[in-house]
């Protein structure tokens, strides 16, 4: 995924989520694509996300560990790494749990 | 000054400051204008930042006080609130300080 996205419709104001840990930017794609460029800041945060939505998380800088939700079992799963390029997919009316050691620069695409 | 940018080119790594206390992402207008959208995050934050080209502060929400830099005589300036809607602008190669309360939503233009 580029860094870069052109001909975007951008929402100027921030959506911030615990405290300033998360800060993000909502924009519409040019060809009609919800999604969002955000930061996850450390150090060492750790974060739980829940989702309406399925969600498509992509690394732009940094890098973070996640972990889905329990499997039908019960059974936690793996804590897994993302670095820039990286992408992780959550589906919807679920969560995710995040680990930032120092920061997680993403686009959040919703399905 | 409007809160959605239209056709806009967005870099979607964020600009991280003062340890998060200011997160921006910047962007280039249909007509090739440098502005960034961002935050300032409370609580009772006092952040002083300079300028090497003329900004524009436009407030997309929440408030700030802003003071600029002292004058020739070296006199403390008068601290200005800033509301939605509301600008300042400073000089090039100058500096202001700034004051948020809760949180302060703005887009900065660059000269």
């Amino acid at each position: 995924m580029s860094s870069v996205f052109e001909r975007v419709t951008l929402r100027t104001r921030a959506n911030v989520y615990f405290d300033g840990k998360c800060v993000s930017h909502a924009f519409t794609t040019a060809n009609g694509e919800e999604k969002s460029a955000g930061v996850i800041l450390g150090p060492n945060t750790e974060l739980g996300f829940s989702t309406s939505k399925a969600e498509v998380m992509t690394c732009v800088g940094g890098s973070c560990e996640y972990r889905l939700r329990a499997d039908e079992e019960g059974r936690a799963r793996e804590w897994i790494t993302r670095v820039e390029g990286e992408s992780f997919a959550i589906e919807e009316n679920s969560s995710f749990e995040i680990r930032v050691k120092d920061a997680y620069h993403y686009v959040c695409s919703y399905a």
